[in-house]
Parts: structure tokens; C-alpha cells; sequence
């Protein structure tokens, strides 16, 4: 059966204290929205509906950006739940199957969860997700019978014997498309807000003869971001989590704390990690690899017994084969680096090509703009680029070539060949003292000229 | 009505394990002898009387380097802190308003708190600081009756009844200058340590038919520092409560447990503050900004919209216009970046200015230091540095310029103008082989010889 | 009375998820097995047997690694503690004192425990190590008569009485050598997994007449290794450890959390040591230096008064005189820096020595690779190394002398000597904007094909 997707997306998240959507803030490299999609798509739904409001052109950007089939939604008037709901009627109307309603800024429900409400569906009209809270606090509380979930009721009109019931309301809810669209129309704004609210169609639809149910999840699932201190503490709860899975897998985290991980990190069996190494986005790294102290990866691959670090940065394009080496303070950024190739120190390596077993010597730099368009840097194999070498893009350097030290480079290298471009070396004798007396003699005039 | 400060800082704090004076050990980037200052400038003090002992001359330089308005009072013997306060005597002679005794390993008293204190004076001849202790030890106990402080009790002194009290006393103090003094001259040293202590004014001022009261405080504002550890632990207080400022401010941090913070750091809203930065004295950054991971920031300004980072350290004296980048490896020390300028990759811009829009290519260096003196180097408005630019300082770039990779420049360069100081590249086709060939038969006939 | 150890490493750690044997996993820098061995080697044995088996190679290599007097035995098959021991039996056949029984995959045993133990062996025939569990799970039972060791009950084999019983047992076992190799000789395997439990031998000492006791340890000492999950946290226990070490020792920690020791850390009193900051190895620090944030230590020595970093790694070798200064994106492997040196900014000084007082511009390189060999650089007193100079080893700088921002310097250079290898300046007038005006042209020509 077809499922649909409804995310709400449209709330301004005061308490953010921010400029910015707060659907749009991130986890672990993701704005909250993107993980709610991803939490969503482990259902294989056939029709996505954001319903953007506050920002709507920045959330609609980002979400097309991770999927681009996503529909949206725009609800120009924070009228509540149910409303926000309802501007995805027109988008869904006429759809056969289910529709599940998730939360932009609740991003870590679990795709188990949601197959366990999709399964409970077959059996009730109306399934809420709800969760036993630590402290209920000013949940809407559910009043269960049996299986049956009899009415949400809101803190502030709950009385003393409901108060007492730990079970509370995620938001989260399913039901067929159109039966979820015909509850949500009869829902009244008759409250002390005046807002629509979407927890109010479990009552309709009981009055209405139809069954609801609720399905328990852990609380950490429904965890909603308000602040930026809910922000950080998600940010915790996901890193706790993924460091003990990767440690799980058989990766070692020498200090687990101090590794940061994004939401789609990929890291291999038997592959070390050091202290302060940070992940962004869009990561692979395979087996038996290194990754060294104080290391930044983002958008790239590490191969088998590849060795990263200290201080290196990989950022998106870099694709290290097995068994290379880069080293510290070194960047590479849109460059594949072959077999057994090595940058160890101090080298900007962009838009480039190193082929197998290549040396790159400390200091040196692919100089891929021009001041206006970046170009391509193409290097063969057993290549020996002596240090400090400037390769002024577009430029070739053959196989087995060499550069000579200080070189700059801005004409292809034939293969085998070696290639200098530099001054010959003229000492001038008793130079250099003569210019330290000269130069500490200006100085003291110029101290005493300050006196 | 005026109002003095003591700050009482002659301690060497044999427990610190340490040459350096106790008060001089930092916090958050400053001494806690500063930290003391601070809190204490915040009644707008007439007069502030640092009474070192200990290390004095360093004491005194760093109260100086802090505040050229504090005066500096020697307890050359260590006497008790009635004593230390009796150093103070001689210069506030005639000082006709209260007077506050702070100490200078107490780091965290609140503005708030000493007001409270100054408004209780007012009413009282004698007002000191006490504390609810969560586990009171060997504390002095505050004995009140009502609002009254009838005296304090040392715990070595005290009865079982006594000691039931969790009350404690802190041993910040205020009186009318003229009143704590004369009850100064009465205390005495008949007690085991044979010391002078502040705390028996109180015992003195009511047994002269004056009041005394008691103020109360957070636990965590009276923190005194004993130890490294402890300092270890005041810096932990410090920076749990910058990051959750922040966070309230409306700045977002990505790992707040990773980010330090200096005691005068200021960011604007919907800045982001990635993983692992570190933040010395004297930063400000303005809203909107991002300082990426493994960023080192001291002495700079940060404009709006402006990228830095990762792995950027910025030193005293950088000021950053609005949405400049400055990337990885990248140094930049006493230099102005105007609007729109980069300084990407793996260079050290010091002592310079760089006009808008200009693009500084990777390697670049600002040569400033001849070996006696420190030169400026000035960079126009849309100039391109090219990659690996040595700038020997003086020397001047006029806008819209261009230099060429690997280029030492001596000379200024005129507005428009392309520079180049570099050698024709020489290509000798088949020698890279060659030299391989060579290189490694050396070698083997020297592992050969080593045998 | 001579000693011997026994420590057993044979197991494959299934857990650990990892083609790496279990026992050379490390914590701080070092395998468990070479903790092991460091503990007891504290009893200055004179024979250290190693009992491998799952990857016995690599066991081997690292245990002679760490000590090349020790002995490694094979255990081919896994058949329980009693039969991993036994294989030791050959190799100290007629060896006259005791043996103690360690476990390569528990790193923390301390020195003064082990030092109780060998005392009660005096007393007694046999003495187990064992500790009092805050959760005594599933850990073998001690069942104690006064000062007598009745018999150790595995869990699954204790009724409840037993399982109330808090004393567990650790495993480490001492006794006459020939006693325990007669005793193991009677363990059998008549159990439920058909292994032989070294255990037994405490139920086969008391039936022969032979008394048994138990040494008491912190229950953190007997910490096993079976996880990466574990290994994380005996890192952890191990840092929070030497973290308050350092802090007892008078060596300032501005944020101890983010300070990583090696297994064989030592620094003086009064250093500094700022935020993240990673040793490894091999690392002394005198008294009075600071190790500046973000810096990654390893093999090497930092004399009193030097400051080094921020960004700064030290690799092996490294030996920095006083007062010397490493900065910012420097590597130093290999090399001697005499007193007051500086080496700043952007740098690779290895397989060098740099004289007392000499300056290294920043973008300094020392090519100490020729693509096949590695060769050194000498640099004299008060030598002036200009920005970006590469100097192509082997090579010599003499006293007093410099060299020009840009040179690459291939031959000695005389003291006094200025050595300049470097093209003079040629402007182009208004060629860069020429040359902005084609490149725009260009892409505006490359981007309209694009569409």
C-alpha cells in the first residue's frame, strides 16, 4: 500500500533565537528537516509533502536539495497543527493509501517505529505514536483502553487522574489520506489559542465510530528541538549513538568523545580513528584505514590502509586509493589520489589527478584559479615533484618525471623528464652580516627617533 | 557614595605546586587576580588596593597591565587576613565611603551579589558574603539571629550544634572604611595558627553595639582556588556557563563541550561555532559568522558574514571586514582584511592590510621580519596574489594587480600591473630517469657499505 | 627469590571485532600486552614468558618490540587458562622462585599490588588477586576462610550464598614455579566448555595440604579488555588518570579533557599545556615550557622555557633546546634546535640541526628527500633563513649567515654569507587588467558553450 509523507515544516522556532527556519539548523551535518525526511523515506513513500511556512523559500531549497521529488507545501498563517496539515490536502488529494504526519524539528525517529505504526494501521483508522516521558511535564497525555486509544488530553485541561498518566503524545500520527483529511476538516479551533489542532482528530474520529491506537516508542525518538541547547543536546544524543555503533562495527575510536560524525558517515572494520577528527558530510572510508589526530574529511573516500593526517584536510572530490598517504597540513579538494601516492606536508593539492606510487614534496601547490576559472592538474605516476613546486593549472606531468625544488611549473612535463625553472644560487660573501649591521643600526636611529 | 576595594592577593597557594603566585594562575585566558578586578570594577570602586605579598613585582604588573588605576599594598609577612587588609590602611586613610575586601583567588563573585552586599551596608555597619555549602567540611559557620550575624564560628571552635549549620562564610567583607579598619586594630592572634583573621570583626563590631548581617550567594560564585585541579575546575564552570550564555544569545555551537572561551569573548547572534575552537582574549565577532573547526582565535574582529577556519589561527591585531574568507593553515597577525578579501589556503598574512575583494593565492607570505625589524606590506582593492607570492616587506601592491605564482616580490608594483620574478622553465627530457637510476644505485652501494 | 611472569595472550578477542590480535589493541600509545608486560616488569623478573596464539607473529614482534629479553610460547589450540599456562612449563623448567600469572588484555595491574602479592607468596602457597565488584555479574567467586582462600567458584556453579559473595576473582594468580606447574599439570577439562581453568589450582593446592590466599586490589586495576567499547574506556580511565597526575604535579592543564597522555608522558612542573593537545609516545618536557593548543607530540623532548604551537607536531626526534619557539603549521622530525631558535610559521625542518639563536622564515622547507635517500641539513648560529627557502639537503648554512626569501639553496652557504637564488622583479604594466579582461572573456565564452 502507498504511503504518503506530510512533514511540518513552517514554524519559526522563537526560542532558536534565529534568523534562520529552525527546521533549516543542523545535526550532525543535516538541517533537522533532512533527518525527518530520512527518517520518512525508510518507509518507501510514493508522495513527499513539506509544509513550509516561516522561510519557506530557504526550507523548500533544502529540501529539494536532498530530494527532489518532495512536494511543497506553503502555510502562510501559523494556525496550528491541523491547518499546517491541511494545506497538504490539494497536494494529496485523490491518494489511495496512507498518510504519515512527522516534524521537521524532530529528527531522530526511528525507521522501526515507523514500520510499527504503518503495521498497526491495518488494524486501527487513527495510530498515534506516543512515548512513556521520564518527566510528562505539559505533554498531551494518552488516555488508553485496552489497545484503544480513547482521547488525547492536553496538559492544561487534564485533570488530576490524567495528569498521572506518563504516556504522552508525540504529535506523530497515521491514517488513511482521506480519512486524515476528513477528520482534520471537522477539527475546531474552539480553545484558548485559537489554534487547529491536529491531536484533536483521534476524539472525531472515535465519535465518528472509527478505531485509534497508540504505539510506544523510546522517548529519545520524539525528541523535539525549541533552543539551541535542544539543539546541541540532539547533537550529543546523535554523536553518543554513533560512536557506539561505529565502535560496534569494529572501528576503533582511540577517544570517542572527541570524534565528531555526520549523519551519513561510512567507516570500515578494523579502521583506527584518533583523537579530534571531525566529519562533515558525505563520507566513505573503508577498512583498515588511519585517520590521525586533528584531522577534517568532508565529501570524500579513503581506501583501505590509507593513512590521513595529523591535520589533514580531505574536502569534497578527494578520493584517496589504498594505501596513500596524506599528510599534515595538507588539503585536497576535488583530486584523486592513486595507489600508494603521498602528500605529507604542507601541500594544496585541488583539481587534480596524482597517479600511482607519485611523491608530492612539502609545500606544494596545484595553482588551479587563474583569478577567474579553476583548472585541471594532471600527474603521472612515479612521479617526483620536488618540493615547493608551483603546477600552474591547466598542466601535465608525465610519468616518471621529476621537478626540481622551488619550480614553477606552467608548461606540460614530458615523461622521464626533468623539469626546472629556477635561478642559479649566488652567494655574496660577508653579505649577511654587513646587512644585520646595517639593519640593527636603522633600527636603533628609528628606536631613538620614538623616544 | 564611594566605595573602596581590597583585594587581598598575597598568598603564594603552596598547594598550586607552583613558582608562579597563586592569584596570577588563569582562568578563561585572564588571572584570577583579574577575575577578582572585574567583578569588584563592577561597584564602580573609587579606589582598588591590591595587597600582594607573594611574588609581588608580577603580581603587581599584571594588576597594572589589567587596571593603571589600582594601587599596590605590600604584606611582606603572611600574617592572616586581617593583617593582609591592615597593608591596605595607609593609602585609604581618609577614604570616607565603605570599603569591600575580595580575594584575588575568588574569581566568580557576581556584580549582582556585591550589590547586594553595598545595599546591605546601608542598613548595616557590617556585611559579609556567606553561602548555603552543600558540604559545608571545615568552612567557618555564620551564626545569625534573624537578619542579624551574630558571629562566626571557625569550624575547629565549634560545637556540635554549630556545625549542624550549613551557613558558611566566604570571607568577603564590607564596612565603612573608617569602621573596618578600627575593628581591624582590635583583632588579635591569640589562636592556634597565631594569625590575624578578618572574620573576628564581626565578633568585634557587635560586641561595640554595631550590626553586622549576612549576605547570601550561590555556592559557585564564592569558589576559591586551591589547586590545579580546582583551577581545572573553575575553568570547567566558566566555560559551562559562556556556552550556555551563548547558546541563549543565539549563537549556535556545534559541540559546545568543545569550544573555549575567553573571559571577554563576544559573538554575535546566528554565528556558528563549529567543533574544537579555542578563543584567547579579546575576540569579537559580529552576527552571522562562521569560525570552522580547529580555528585559534586571539585579539581579532570578526565581521558579519565572514568564514574562518578550518585549522585558521587569528592573532592580536586581525580585524576581519564582512564576508572575508579566511581557510586552512592560514596565519594572519595585526592585519586588516577588507570586505570580500580571501586568504585561503596555507599562508601568513602579518603586519599588512589587504584592500576588497583582493585574492591571496595558497603559500602566500607577507616576509615582515627583515631579522631586526617588522615591516607592512599594503595589498589594493581586486588584487590576485598569486600562489606562492613572497611579499618583502615594505612593499606595496596597487590595486587591481596581479602577481605570478612563486614570485618574490622586492619592489612595489603599480596599479594594474602584473609582477613576475621567476625563472624560464627548463625541461630535460629523460633526466628524471636518469637521476632515479643514479639515486638509487647510491643508495645501494651505501646500504651496501652499512652492512 | 627470583621471579618469573607468565602473561598470557593468546586470545583472539572475538568481540573486539577485529583482525588485530585482542592484546595489541593499545591505550595510550601502547599495546595492552605492553601494559601488561610494564606492569610486571615492575617486579624486575628474570624470566617473562609470553603465551601467544591468535596472531603469535605480530604478538611477538611487538612483545620483542618492547623488551627483547622476553620468551614467547605457543598456544596452538585455545583450551583455558590452566593448559595456556602449561605451555609455558618447558621454557621454565628448573626456574628456582615464583611465577606470576599476568593477562595481556589487562593493562592496569599496578606495581604495589603486585608487590603485596609477591609478600603473601611468602606466607602462603598460593595467593589470587582479587577485588571487591560493584557488580559481581558473572565473575568466579572468592570463598575466603579468615586469611585462607577455601576455593574459587565459578558463577554458574555458585548457589545463591555464593553468588552473595562480592569478592571476585581477577585471574592473576602467583605461586612456586614448580608448585604451579605441578598443580596445572592436575587441572582437567571436565566441565561444562572442556577447558582447563587455571582457577582450579586453588581447589587442588587446598586438597594437597597446600595453603591458599587472596590479595585485594580496586576493582579498576583488574580491568579486562573484550571490546573496543571497553577499550574506549580504559582509555579513559587511563587519561583521567594521568590527567590528575599531571595536575599533582604541578604541570597546568587549561582543560584536562582535551589533553591526551601517552602510556610514558612525563612532564615538568609549571608547564603549560593548553587545549587539545595529543602526546604521543615518547614525549619528556621539562619544567617551565608551554605546549600551546591543537599541538601533536610524539618521540621527542621540549627543554625548559620553549614554546610550542599552536598547530605545531613534533615527530620523532625532535629535541628543542630552551627557549626555543616552534609556531604555527610547523613540523619538526629529526632535528636538533638549539637554544632560542625559532621556527615559526608553515614549516618542515626535518633531519636538520638548527644553531643556537637562528631564525627560520616561515615556508621553509629542509627537501631531505631526494625521491630514493634521505639526506641532512646543517644550519650554524644566528642564521637568518628567509621566508620560503628550500634548502636542498645535504646542505650547509654557516654561521651568521641568511638567505633570500624564495632561494633554493643547493650548495653550502659560507658564514657571514648572503645566498640568494632568485629572479629579479618584472612589472608588465596594466597587463593584469589585460589579463582579467581575456580570462573573463573566456569563461563568459566557456560558460555560454556550456549552456
Amino acid at each position: 500500500m502507498s504511503t504518503a509523507l506530510v512533514i511540518l515544516a513552517a514554524g519559526q522556532g522563537t526560542r532558536m533565537n534565529s534568523d534562520l527556519p529552525k527546521v533549516l539548523h543542523e545535526v550532525a551535518g543535516a538541517p533537522l528537516l533532512v533527518h525527518a525526511m530520512k527518517a520518512g523515506a525508510a518507509l518507501e513513500p510514493d508522495r513527499t509533502v513539506i509544509v513550509a511556512g516561516h522561510g519557506a523559500e530557504a526550507v523548500k531549497k533544502a529540501a529539494l536539495a536532498h530530494d527532489e521529488s518532495v512536494e511543497i507545501a506553503i502555510q502562510s498563517e501559523q494556525k496550528g497543527t491541523a491547518h499546517a496539515v491541511a494545506q497538504a490536502a490539494p497536494l494529496l488529494a485523490g491518494h489511495s493509501g496512507d498518510t504519515i504526519v512527522l516534524y521537521g524539528d524532530t529528527p531522530f525517529i526511528s525507521t522501526e517505529t515507523l514500520e510499527r505504526m504503518a503495521k498497526a494501521r491495518t488494524r486501527h483508522d487513527v495510530v498515534v505514536l506516543g512515548f512513556n516521558a521520564a518527566d510528562p511535564a505539559r505533554y498531551g497525555r494518552l488516555v488508553m483502553d485496552g489497545e484503544s486509544l480513547e482521547r488525547i488530553v492536553e496538559f492544561k485541561d487534564a485533570d488530576e487522574a490524567t495528569r498521572a498518566i506518563t504516556l504522552c503524545n508525540s504529535g506523530v500520527i497515521a491514517a488513511q489520506t482521506a480519512t486524515l483529511f476528513k477528520l482534520i476538516d471537522a477539527v475546531g479551533n474552539d480553545n484558548a489559542s485559537g489554534e487547529y489542532y491536529l491531536t484533536d482528530i483521534v476524539g472525531l474520529a472515535q465519535a465518528q465510530g472509527l478505531s485509534a491506537t497508540a504505539i510506544l516508542c523510546d522517548e529519545a525518538e520524539t525528541l523535539g528541538i525549541n533552543s539551541r541547547s535542544e539543539l546541541a543536546l540532539a547533537e550529543v544524543a546523535f554523536q553518543a549513538r554513533a560512536r557506539a555503533a561505529a565502535l560496534e562495527d569494529g572501528v576503533t575510536l582511540i577517544a570517542p568523545d572527541t570524534v565528531h560524525f555526520a549523519h551519513d558517515t561510512v567507516i570500515g572494520r578494523d579502521t583506527v580513528i584518533e583523537q579530534n577528527v571531525v566529519f562533515g558530510p558525505g563520507v566513505t572510508i573503508e577498512s583498515g584505514a588511519r585517520i590521525r589526530a586533528f584531522s577534517h574529511l568532508e565529501g570524500c573516500h579513503v581506501s583501505r590502509g590509507a593513512v590521513v593526517g595529523p591535520y589533514a584536510r580531505l574536502r569534497p572530490g578527494a578520493e584517496l586509493a589504498e594505501d596513500t598517504r596524506i599528510g599534515n597540513f595538507v588539503e585536497i579538494k576535488n583530486a584523486i589520489i592513486d595507489e600508494g601516492a603521498k602528500v605529507n606536508h604542507l601541500s594544496y593539492i585541488g583539481d587534480a589527478h596524482l597517479g600511482a606510487a607519485t611523491n608530492v614534496g612539502a609545500g606544494t601547490i596545484t595553482c588551479n584559479y587563474d583569478g577567474v576559472m579553476k583548472h585541471h592538474t594532471e600527474i603521472g605516476r612515479n612521479v617526483f615533484i620536488g618540493s615547493n613546486t608551483m603546477l600552474v593549472a591547466p598542466v601535465t606531468i608525465g610519468d616518471d618525471a621529476m621537478t626540481g625544488s622551488g619550480s614553477v611549473i606552467t608548461r606540460d612535463v614530458p615523461e622521464g623528464a626533468l623539469a626546472l625553472a629556477r635561478s642559479a644560487q649566488v652567494d655574496k660573501p660577508g653579505m649577511a652580516r654587513k646587512m644585520f649591521e646595517i639593519l640593527k643600526a636603522k633600527k636603533a636611529k628609528r628606536d631613538k627617533g620614538a623616544e
